[in-house]
């Protein structure tokens, strides 16, 4: 009987997900009107339909002590908000409005009281921020590594939602914010130790101890309407747009030219020996979105991004072999177009070895 | 700093309760229409309006191995039908129709992917079974003890719902089933090992292990109108009285004589040496029903249990001073009234010694 880490994650959760008799990852489920299953798992939240014109949407994410967060580098109040980051960047994928929250606690007998009442402050105020509250949960003992289990619900209009599986060939790509940054900050703490905490490498570490998930800019970019797919960061650039990939059944060519320098990127490469692409694609959770999106909406898209302040990169266009994914280099300096190479990076396993 | 066994389980969630700036126990909010809030944490579940005419009730709850369920006794379908009952039983208290289901698990990468599956397995087959579906969920590496923590939302009608906050002096206080008895089974786990198997103690272990909540049941008896609070049996009947006692302003005077003789825990409390009582209204997670009801209700919800063919006892009153608990003995055979004691058995605090 194989085990979890001879599968790997998402072999697991492809069984786990087959064995209740759900449909493939991002498919709508016949039968779903009846049960009010509109979007069932596979995608970043489940989407429900409550009411006539009223759809819910439920994720759920959690995080666990020593795995997710470091109480060296977290305070119990950063790692509280970000687990709600985390549940809330899964909402801004799928243009949902934040509304309510429960928060199951596994603590240890010896913890201070302090700090689980410091992790749910800072957990609430994150929530709060984005227009959610929390409006119960539980809490068991634990001898082991605490965890923090968060569902989150939020509202759409059924009109005009999204899934995974929506790209089309030819859409183009777009990254907000700057991914790999949370990963790289990550690699650099278990190089460097304390040295992480050198100024240079402050924005790093910030994005990811406070991430901030684009609950706004997604509500914003739904009204362009030119939206046809959208899956936020939370494993990996590369290994969650190939989820979006084999959702859609598309392939993707990200262009290295199209992409923004990032010189803090490129200087953790250097530092930890690392090819800079592999870094920016590959493991990092950055709760930011890759979007697919109707060439004829790029310019409003632009105008939202430029309104609310939000770094927004055209990467490439969807297309080519279903779910193949490939890097296409810089051209040269006589204009010849860049050779392709596979995507480095691939997203992370939790039971990876 | 305190920690959380010195402060034990209940202190800690009023402080986790109080810090999030929401009301008392059972308490509807003031501001709570234009949340959304119509029922904060501190009842069995928070009730959410998502429409005019319409409330989503939601609970979490979660089990550890080890402490929820033991692998020696539960095969992994059971453990995971029983943390379905465990959140439907929540439902039951508020008379939810259950719908859609969120489950986050935290395993080792060692386990059996098949006994993951066997586990999602059983709780989907035991919300099925209520009606609900498992939407949603998560998968996360622990290192130490596997943990599950299930997400359930249900539904009901905004007019006629009932909380644990609800009880009146004079009501009368009914309770389904048979408890005590997981909390039996568990002793005599504990006491006797393998010895717990003989074939008399088979009703105790199929109360702890396989255990259905009284979801339909609740449902009828909301039809009835009578009932104005409920709780489920998830601590022990003693401390899960107290919390509704607490919540509605009531003490409760439990009366010995009216409880139908239980000559399993009777047997089971001899064989533990321990008294009946302290074992029948002790620690046990039965995921029965306490309810308040108004005198006048009590035929026709004597009807509704017959009819569904669940044990229903009316053991007492509502009244007395506020949160004040006491059971009065049998009348002696001169037909003296029975002397008033405490009622024996608090309910189970995780984080106890």
């Amino acid at each position: 009987m194989p085990t979890l880490r001879e599968l790997g994650e998402f072999e697991v959760l492809r069984l786990l997900t087959a064995a209740r008799g759900a449909g493939p990852a991002g498919a709508t489920l016949p039968g779903a009107p009846a049960a009010g299953i509109v979007l069932d798992a596979g995608d970043d939240a489940a989407v429900l339909r409550v009411a006539p014109g009223l759809d819910l949407v439920a994720t759920t994410d959690a995080f666990v002590e020593g795995e997710h967060f470091l109480g060296a580098w977290s305070s119990p109040r950063e790692a509280g908000a970000r687990l709600a980051e985390a549940n809330l960047s899964d909402l801004a994928a799928m243009a949902a409005v934040p509304r309510w929250a429960l928060l199951a606690i596994g603590a240890r007998g010896d913890s201070a009281a302090e700090e689980l009442i410091q992790f749910q402050s800072g957990l609430a105020a994150a929530l709060a921020a984005a227009g959610a509250a929390l409006v119960g949960g539980n809490l068991t003992a634990v001898s082991g590594a605490e965890w923090f289990s968060l569902a989150l619900l939020g509202e759409r209009e059924p009109a005009g939602g999204w899934t995974r599986g929506g790209a089309r060939p030819g859409d183009l790509r777009a990254v907000s914010g700057h991914v790999g940054r949370a990963g790289a900050a990550l690699r650099l703490v278990r190089a460097l130790g304390e040295g992480a905490r050198a100024p240079e490498w402050a924005p790093l570490l910030a994005a990811w101890l406070v991430p901030r998930a684009r609950v706004g800019l997604a509500r914003a970019r739904r009204r362009t309407g030119a939206v046809t797919a959208a899956t936020d960061v939370s494993d990996g650039f590369a290994g969650d747009l190939a989820h979006l990939c084999e959702a859609s059944g598309v392939g993707a060519e990200v262009e290295e030219s199209a992409w923004p320098q990032d010189s803090l990127i490129e200087r953790a490469a250097a530092v930890l020996g690392l090819d800079p692409a592999a870094v920016r694609f590959g493991p990092s959770d950055d709760y930011e979105l890759i979007l697919a999106i109707a060439p004829a909406g790029r310019e409003e898209c632009e105008r939202v991004a430029a309104a609310a302040g939000v770094p927004l990169a055209f990467v490439g266009r969807f297309g080519g072999a279903p779910a193949r994914l490939a890097l296409r280099a810089r051209a040269s300096a006589g204009g010849a177009a860049g050779a392709t190479r596979p995507l480095p990076g691939t997203g992370y396993d939790h039971f990876g070895a």
